[in-house]
């Protein structure tokens, strides 16, 4: 199954120059996921082809609002649709409070489970455990509540070579192979070895998410080596101080922590609404870490080796 | 100053064909106010060139998230572009709480003033008097507490003939003709009587919102004689027991209404997203009552005699 990340609003706080605030669309081992859920984010998804009743949990980093306004429209959607699936929504304690307060102003009971979890840990924490993956919290540097965000794939079986096996050759012993282990005969000789019938496994991809942050080392043991980092990049060198003094970010600064963590790519968003084009910032970052790229709406990134 | 009705979104509870929940801009002696801020109201003010800051009341009829969810979006982009004007929301008394709390939780001090007034009457209420107009509010039928609203224009001044005023005419005796004051001089006669120099005053227009409501006829006195009445049609004649159920008019209810009320004009919206074309609610209005017409996003209706 592919890990892909949908960048659905790459804007900071107000929309502008068509770019809408900050949300991400997940999808790995058909699981849809929402990273934050800015105003508007349903209609984000309609405009790329994506269907609302998939998505499964949702993470909100902090609640200002271009992370989070869009998430009450979008659950009283599923509900107008009939939703019955659970939907997991990962936030800082107080989301529980303004979703529910909303749902009870306008009398709605809704047509299926929502389970609000708190965030609350000051560091690394399992959120999610799935059969192929691990989704982790881990605190940012916003001046409110803020969370990042650490995706990764578990471990993958052993890839078989279909062409080689024998005609005989069992389920069960397929899964055997995939898990490396050769499979025997009753006298416990070799039928098929594991290494002759498959190929090492493909790599465990992992992504991290830091949107809003100001630029802070210790993200570093968080996103350590993680095949693509999101950080956002609020504004270019020459606001560094205004970075600073409104805990964001410049695209140098979101650089220096990937390069340091030794990611293997870096990808910019959150851009200021001061900026049109926000090209500039792409340079500033590649001078730091060549391997950066601005986030545009729409992109689908494949996290594949 | 004229008087102007601005359609933002019409579609009736999910974003659906293009078509946006509800808002619209009124603009009246020079005052901009919206009623209704359904989500993604901001952007729709953007794509047809509105500022949001010259926005002086908001009007929310009731608190079904397709009224009201773009709100706190738009209150949050005004504070993050400095305004300083205050700002004036008229809506069911529970919105002010899940305001309130979403400013706490973001740890926002506003940087203008904002009064949130409470709609609580029964009957017809002035809830807003300037110089040139009167807003009032009337409660609707919908469930939950929705109010209707009525925008009345003031008694005009008469019209000057500016060609035929004698060249020594001073501001305050202008000011008493478009009073209809003769002006007389200092013996009593008169120099210039009011019917010879002025035209009769233009028509005092008014506009009255009904959304959303069951058909209901306590409503007529409301809005009779309104030379524009917008009222929800959100289903077709073949679902008139949905629309009984779920507390919604059908086009030909709207029009019932508008016949009763000797309206000069309806125009209908809130339309189910079941429609991709509403054209058939239109046919079925304008049978009952002819000056029945569709709105549509970003249509402009300028109310003069």
């Amino acid at each position: 199954m592919s890990f892909k990340l949908l960048i659905l609003g790459n804007n900071s706080a107000i929309p502008a120059h068509n770019r809408n605030p900050t949300a991400q669309l997940i999808m790995l081992e058909g699981e849809h996921m929402l990273i934050d859920c800015g105003e508007g984010t349903q209609l984000q998804l309609a405009r790329f082809s994506q269907r609302p009743q998939k998505i499964s949990s949702i993470f909100i980093s902090h609640l200002h609002g271009d992370h989070y306004f869009g998430l009450i429209a979008l659950i009283s959607s599923l509900h107008l649709y009939g939703r019955k699936k659970a939907l997991h929504v990962f936030a800082p304690p107080l989301l529980e409070r303004i979703i529910v307060l909303q749902l009870e102003a306008s009398g709605t009971e809704l047509s299926f489970p929502l389970h609000i979890h708190n965030l609350v840990s000051d560091s690394l924490q399992v959120i999610l455990e799935k059969p192929g993956f691990t989704v982790y919290s881990f605190p940012l540097n916003h001046g409110i509540s803020c969370y990042g965000f650490l995706i990764r794939e578990k471990p993958k079986p052993r890839r078989i070579i279909r062409e080689k096996l024998p005609e005989n050759i069992s389920i069960p012993q397929i899964l055997q192979l995939k898990e490396g282990k050769d499979v025997l005969d009753v006298a416990g000789n070799i039928l098929c070895g594991a290494e002759d019938y498959t190929l090492p496994p493909r790599k465990s991809m992992s992504y991290a998410y830091c949107s809003d942050t100001r630029y802070d080392e210790s993200l570093i043991p968080y996103v350590e080596g993680v095949d693509l980092l999101y950080h956002e990049a609020t504004f270019g060198d020459e606001h560094s101080a205004r970075a600073s003094l409104t805990h964001h970010s410049t695209a140098a600064q979101a650089a220096r922590i990937a390069a340091k963590a030794g990611v293997g790519r870096l990808l910019l968003g959150h851009y200021s609404t001061r900026y049109k084009d926000p090209g500039p910032l792409e340079g500033e970052a590649r001078s730091i870490f060549p391997a950066s790229d601005l986030s545009y709406e729409g992109q689908i990134i494949v996290l594949e080796a």
